[in-house]
């Protein structure tokens, strides 16, 4: 294993210098986040995308239309319109899960489709903790993270229809912000409707987007690290697999992939929160994001999210930067290459 | 020596990585530098510190008044004012320069006091390239680079007056940018005064600020590399000295600074244009900035001028933004620690 930890581009000199840029980092900004009590103007956030540090606002961003999103407003303007909901057995998707051969596998839920009587009917039911009977337990998240609300193609001068299965929650919902549009001088590139409750938990990882979170119901717990704690994260490269249900017991079960399928890069740390899951040198900044509230994620800041209670949020992602540094900055943090397997077998 | 740079900061394993960091960037973003055909706005300038890449403005940016600084109206503005001027006997003030003992020495100028028109007078005298009599080669520049426009005192709400000696041109030149002064949420750090001819250069540097800087007669030619290039001007560190006139031959004569001077961080690389000066990885960026046009020059970028003819230039430093990354990652690119020495003997 010294061999592999030698040659992987992660060498011990890499860490090293990696420790010393997020201490540097973490010396000049500390763990200090803004909160402002207004949205912001395109100036005023053109200004925060350069800092790129986290903002929460907490003012209203998304308006108040979307206070309206009782249960019954939702079932009623959805009608019997069919939506995918991602299902696991333990709320966690697009995560790392153990498999029945004991290896560790990136796992994407299971997606079924139901009404939204139905989805919100099984997150209000009160969760059983053994499972009595197939699906009991399942975990469901709406996080299909596609532009369910509005895609690229929404935007684009084509004509080009962009159709989404949540258009009558559509005029509730403006497609994108404004000031964020105009800072950025580009449209979203998804905006996406989230639902979930305490259940479902969203793994450590980072995104190439500058992100605007609002939240419209509950509250959503962020755990953060800046881009420069890549190293904090502890990146591995995992066999991909999805749950699929069972024909024979309707239970979900974890199926590897074919072997040609790609693996996947993904933070090695299940739970940022629980004690000595990080490193002593990384300085997490906890952030909750109540209904009303806004947080302004930067782009490659990385991010583990949870909820309290049954949650609804809408976010943009505004594609970030390219020209400049800092695509070549975030490549750096994450160290070059790619990273051992997170199972230590194959090393 | 293989065993000083070993132990330097700068070693192999440094450089590799910075090698790479640098053409990554450049794989990025090429040599391109956007022209630009009318002054900004303070959300397009916020814009363009973001991506931090010099940007040619081929209007004019500091108003016409400056049209009129003709050297005679410009002597009779100034009148008997004595104006402090940089003098050499080589044109390279703040550059490294070899001493009567061989050593390499970080110099400073010496500093002379005279009214506009002697300035003028000598910097219009065709240069002699034999030294028949003191200071017939020397070489003059106003180039105080102290706010000799405006200082941060001009900006700040104390009250305190903030001098000029050149208060009568002041009139003629706008004491900030606004879109600039509105982008980055603070006034001007420097308003400076140039004027120089073909035998002044700037040795290789960067500084700490965003630069905007206008030519107003004359010309000046860039060579600028990114920050991810700090690797190829080689710093080293220099003992200090400074040019002063001996009182026995009038002649200007390199003095050392006491020991206890604190040694001078550098570029060693004297000529960027000079074939072989720069490692064959370098992209430098040529830039000519006529009369009328003015460039943005990021924070951190490496910058060797030239002037080709009798020229005048005024420039803004804005401090750089001290959130974020931009500090961190400078400092990372320029390599942490102290550089060898210059001197190959003190190694």
């Amino acid at each position: 294993m010294s061999t592999s930890s030698r040659s992987s581009p992660m060498a011990t000199a890499q860490i090293d210098t990696l420790k010393l840029i997020s201490k540097e980092y973490h010396d000049f900004n500390g763990s200090h986040y803004d909160i402002l009590h207004r949205s912001s103007t395109p100036l005023g956030f053109s200004r925060l995308v350069h800092i790129s540090r986290p903002v929460l606002f907490k003012s209203c961003v998304v308006p108040d239309a979307t206070s309206r999103w009782t249960n019954e407003y939702l079932v009623n303007s959805m009608g019997e319109r069919s939506i995918s909901i991602a299902v696991t057995p333990n709320g966690r998707a697009d995560a790392i899960t153990c498999g029945k051969d004991g290896r560790l596998y990136f796992a994407e839920p299971h997606v079924e489709s139901m009404t939204m009587r139905t989805f919100l009917d099984k997150l209000s039911a009160e969760p059983k903790f053994c499972k009595t009977s197939a699906g009991d337990s399942e975990v469901y998240y709406l996080q299909s993270q596609n532009g369910n609300l509005f895609a690229a193609r929404y935007f684009d001068l084509s004509g080009e229809p962009d159709p989404s299965v949540f258009e009558p929650l559509r005029r509730d919902v403006p497609s994108e912000i404004s000031w964020c549009t105009e800072a950025l001088g580009r449209s979203p590139e998804a905006v996406n409707l989230w639902i979930g409750n305490s259940r479902s938990v969203t793994s450590m990882h980072s995104d190439p987007y500058e992100n605007i979170y609002s939240v419209v119901r509950g509250a959503k717990h962020f755990t953060l690290l800046p881009p420069t704690e890549a190293w904090c994260v502890k990146e591995r490269t995992y066999p991909h697999a999805r749950f699929q249900r069972s024909q024979a017991t309707s239970q979900l079960e974890l199926v590897p992939s074919p072997p040609r399928a790609p693996s996947i890069r993904w933070s090695s740390v299940q739970d940022p929160t629980s004690p000595g899951a990080l490193p002593p040198e990384a300085h997490p900044i906890h952030i909750t994001v109540r209904a009303g509230e806004t947080l302004y994620l930067p782009a490659g800041w990385w991010h583990y999210v949870r909820q309290s209670e049954l949650t609804i949020a809408i976010n943009y992602w505004y594609d970030m930067e390219s020209r400049g540094m800092s695509w070549v900055w975030h490549n750096f943090l994450r160290g070059s290459g790619d990273p051992p397997s997170g199972n230590q077998d194959d090393r």
